[in-house]
């Protein structure tokens, strides 16, 4: 199956996107699948068009983390949007048979701008974003699309604008597929929603002393206000980051008892949070240590990721030229 | 001064886009200004998107009217938009920093949904058309673009996104300034607006027998029921043509006296439009002849001046891509 994702560039990558995103990416490349993984840099642009000093050094820092997190070169084709100039010529011949309305539509387009109310969102990127994302996925031919629940409309957009093209055009593009991730998302350290202002994020490339740091002060269930007090670990930000980070059966078993009886601390939860939080981690953090000793190796990797990325990018758009009777 | 135009790939090139448009693009090209003048493919399928089979075709044939009305290859750089990808990304990138509101107020946007309701143009493609216009113009730092007075607004439009990325990014485009061709819209033979649904039009390539059959049953001032009857020229869409195509001082006072006092009848009037209309549409029917004794002229044309269209646009790009911090 070819799969397709992509990560905006928008701050250093978390352990968010890990659990929701790369750990997952990996797992699927690890499966056999032809993947596809991508900076979305010209889609970090549809929010932060005003700022964008550090946008060079993020997109490259996505790379290192894709790196970090084990996705393999060899295995993945791991490269930048903006170095595929194929995307933008699709989307907008896209824009052409896309209406208006079916973007006006969009739930995210209405709530990602009220969320992010401190930003000027009425561009005209941001309203195409979608017609973007579908040029993504389908200049690859991708059959599968890991996403989160909030993106499970723009991959029904994508299928509707495959749909439509295949109608005008004769049949070109196959309808992908949403692969939902079945992690819910991971809340911050203070069991809000994560957000760089909170700052309660913990970020993918960290260290133990630090992770510590974080975890030990982090927001429990408020039942507990003394090491007496039962509790109940759905209540818990820090019973969800054990369901993320591998905690065992048995060591389940003791958290909930340990939590609802009071049997144990929450400090002795954390403990073991960390234990296996940093069992997961510190591969990762050893690779990115291992990444930066070759200084030129993740340029090296974003240069042949775009060219493999490119190919397949070109010969699509030779059929879509053709189909639309284009001269070029 | 440089100068950038275009024209939309919609059907076969005809006397008003000639008179429109070609004319004044070749007199500024004989005046020593650095002209690049283009055919809008891309801009077509934002209101013919569902038919596209004649698209390839009427793209050449553009070019090769270019040729036959004294448009030079070695003096004006003439490409096709759909050959230069970086105008697509450009527009992207300029879709982020552009309001919607933008674009929702053009004044032509409403107008043309009303004029071409025949055709469905709720497309993202047709709101859109204004920021890849933008781009078009932007790309070649043109800084001077004739236009008829419909599309000033579009040029004032470029002109403030030009503003908004100077803003942004730094100053990296001037702010073009529309040509506006002093020439009034010339109408159809029937006196309504030229329209292929009217049978009005006359095609620029054509011949002197097919130019009388439709300049002698030309709609005259329905004043002058019988050749007794006076008239007024500024009642009559052949004076129109008359003004278009360099009628002599002597002339004009012969039509005017002869058309208010019945002194000459309109086929009078009108072997005299044909008379100077044949002296300007010669020399271009020959050349199309001309042209079309190399197979292959045409396609050289078009390869050369994209070559040379596109290293501009590149630089352009070069310098944006940088401005606004990304990797490609
Ligand atoms: S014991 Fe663990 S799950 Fe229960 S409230 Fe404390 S930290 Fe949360
Ligand atoms: S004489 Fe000429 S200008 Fe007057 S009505 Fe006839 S055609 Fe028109």
């Amino acid at each position: 199956m070819r799969i397709l994702s992509g990560i905006r560039p928008t701050g250093k990558p978390h352990i968010g996107n890990y659990v929701g995103a790369l750990k997952n990416w990996k797992k699927l490349q690890d499966e056999g699948h032809e993947c596809f993984y991508f900076v979305a840099d010209w889609h970090a642009l549809t929010t932060n068009y005003s700022e964008t000093s550090e946008l060079k050094k993020l997109t490259k820092d996505v790379v290192r983390s894709f790196l970090a997190c084990g996705l393999d070169p060899n295995k993945s084709v791991l490269f930048v949007q903006s170095a595929i100039k194929e995307h933008a010529e699709l989307a907008l011949l896209f824009s052409m048979i896309v209406p208006v309305s079916w973007l006006e539509r969009v739930p995210t387009y209405k709530e990602m701008k009220q969320e992010l109310s401190n930003k000027d969102l009425s561009n005209t990127g941001f309203l195409f974003y979608p017609v973007l994302q579908a040029a993504d996925i389908l200049i690859y031919l991708a059959e599968g699309v890991p996403v989160g629940q909030d993106q499970v409309y723009h991959i029904e957009l994508t299928r509707e604008i495959a749909r439509r093209f295949n109608y005008f055009y004769g049949e070109t593009f196959p309808e992908p597929q949403a692969l939902l991730s079945v992690v819910p998302k991971l809340p911050g350290t203070d069991g809000r929603k994560m957000s760089k202002s909170y700052g309660n994020i913990i970020p993918l490339e960290f260290d133990a002393v630090s992770l510590e740091k974080m975890i030990l002060p982090m927001v429990t269930d408020p039942a507990r206000k003394r090491r007496t007090d039962p509790g109940n670990p759905e209540n818990c930000p820090v019973w969800e980051y054990h369901k993320a980070f591998g905690i065992s059966e048995e060591e389940s078993q003791w958290v909930i008892e340990g939590c609802t009886q009071a049997k144990i601390g929450c400090v002795d939860c954390k403990r073991l949070l960390l234990k296996n939080m940093k069992r997961e981690l510190e591969p990762i953090w050893q690779r990115y240590a291992e990444i930066d000793k070759d200084p030129r190796y993740v340029d090296d990797v974003i240069y042949s990721g775009n060219e493999k990325a490119r190919e397949v990018a070109r010969k699509t758009m030779q059929i879509v030229r053709e189909r639309m009777n284009l001269l070029f």
